[in-house]
């Protein structure tokens, strides 16, 4: 049981998180602190949190739990400004999407609170954002990414992961390097690449032509484009080295097919698409994912 | 009125279209020819077709408009096939989703019935495929491109027009340079960076744990992936060239990003992901397309 939670960034991973942990009782009293306070007053009136903190030191003060919900490049900022007003035993957890730069960020800002900064990556979203989209069972059968390092406690590890557990959420452990690499290729990649497509073809004369012909698979392909451009320009800087890596492996791969399209290599083109075709259909018979990372 | 209409490829699109003029009683007979026992089976049953044929020549005899619906790759040995058998006054349209390759395949097949060859490209589709997925309601309120040339018969294309109007299509009319320019870039070109993208990730050692942890922004970018191959190799093979151009184009966009990466030019790719998320949030606003092309 939580006595008390803080949650930083009440939007719809933070506040679900909240929710969750409320139907569950195990959690007493939520308190928020965040930018906006239309988003903060949404917050309290479907009681995603019990109340508003006026600063990071109110916010935090006697909380058992600090759970970090800002965008990745607006975590250093929100460590340092906690970190003096942590309780001894309180447990930091976050929720970002990669782990590498936060944890260093961590390390440096908390000093001998290091050991109970536990990094976590929940794998869900959806295409509402905000307090308002908030809900209970946004972690139900759901991935969590938990990457402890080596001065990490051990005890809190179990404790936080006890919470993600009790959210309904399958958690899993990679070191962060590990996380980082592999949501470089399936998730930072794809979202660089949706981007490109969209701006390159904006960028044309006839660019109200072309999106007057897209059709479904274009608006599938390019779903992830209308992400926020904060949030993955943080992203992007956190995770900076993996993705270098992988947009070389992927400019490497089209290059390789425009060489089979010049050499009117039809066999290794289709070879190229039955062996994607067969991977993409046996995942989806595997799992059937229902949002966003 | 169509008394007879010959459906070549009894698969969704020409099954779609059959039943769309049964519907609105805007033909007599449809007879079918098709590869697979099976497939015409479900078609006769859906009553789809009224009637196979074991044969080009008994499915093209008398019929007044002959309707192609076959792989791309296939529509040169299926003009040959009808090409001697056609009525003095048949009418011929396709459904593929290239044009200018099929228009000079479609000339030097039908000699002096080529102007009343209709080329066009009707942009839906589904997940499903095959007559069993066949809809009367698959065009309406869907694109339909006509791309006449000089020798085009005016008459037989109005014919063509109307019908696709009373399947509840738009119709619109371009040349086939520009049609095959434009679905190269919002429907070749992406389809191509699906299958490179799960093709790259599918030969890692660690191709398991990528899939394990990608979620639902990978899930609707890699959609198309799930293509058929052969359908899409022979699309790449009509179209190649100017999809080697929209390759190369994209290439240099992925340059772009990959320097302001490698120069962390942070506020560079920050806008691009903005214009990006623009144009893409009000590409939804404007349109709301079902389903694939």
């Amino acid at each position: 049981m939580i006595r008390r939670l803080a949650i930083i960034g009440v939007g719809l991973i933070g506040g679900s998180f909240a929710l969750a942990l409320k139907k569950n009782v195990a959690v007493g009293e939520v308190v928020g602190l965040g930018r906006s306070r239309g988003n903060l007053a949404a917050a309290l009136e479907r009681r995603v949190i019990d109340r508003v903190a006026d600063d990071a030191a109110s916010a935090v003060r006697e909380a058992d739990l600090v759970f970090l919900s800002v965008p990745v490049g607006q975590m250093s900022a929100t460590l340092g400004q906690i970190a003096p007003h942590l309780s001894a035993q309180a447990i930091v957890t976050d929720a970002g999407s990669t782990k590498q730069g936060i944890i260093e960020t961590a390390r440096s800002a908390l000093g001998s609170s290091f050991p109970r900064f536990i990094p976590g990556h929940p794998i869900a979203g959806a295409e509402l954002s905000g307090a308002a989209a908030a809900r209970d069972d946004l972690y139900r059968n759901r991935k969590v990414v938990m990457t402890p390092v080596q001065q990490t406690d051990r005890k809190a590890l179990e404790e936080v992961r006890m919470l993600w557990q009790t959210c309904g959420a399958e958690v899993l452990e990679m070191t962060p390097a590990d996380h980082d690499a592999i949501f470089a290729a399936v998730s930072h990649l794809p979202h660089v690449l949706a981007f490109a497509l969209v701006d390159m073809l904006r960028a044309r004369p006839n660019a109200d032509t072309l999106f007057d012909f897209a059709g479904g698979g274009f608006r599938d392909f390019t779903r992830i484009a209308a992400s926020s451009p904060e949030m993955w320009r943080d992203i992007l800087e956190a995770n900076r080295d993996a993705l270098m890596g992988e947009i070389k492996s992927y400019s490497e791969m089209l290059s390789l097919l425009a060489r089979a399209l010049e050499n009117k290599d039809w066999p290794q083109l289709e070879a190229v698409f039955r062996r994607a075709s067969e991977r993409r259909n046996a995942w989806t018979a595997d799992t059937r994912p229902r949002s966003d990372e």
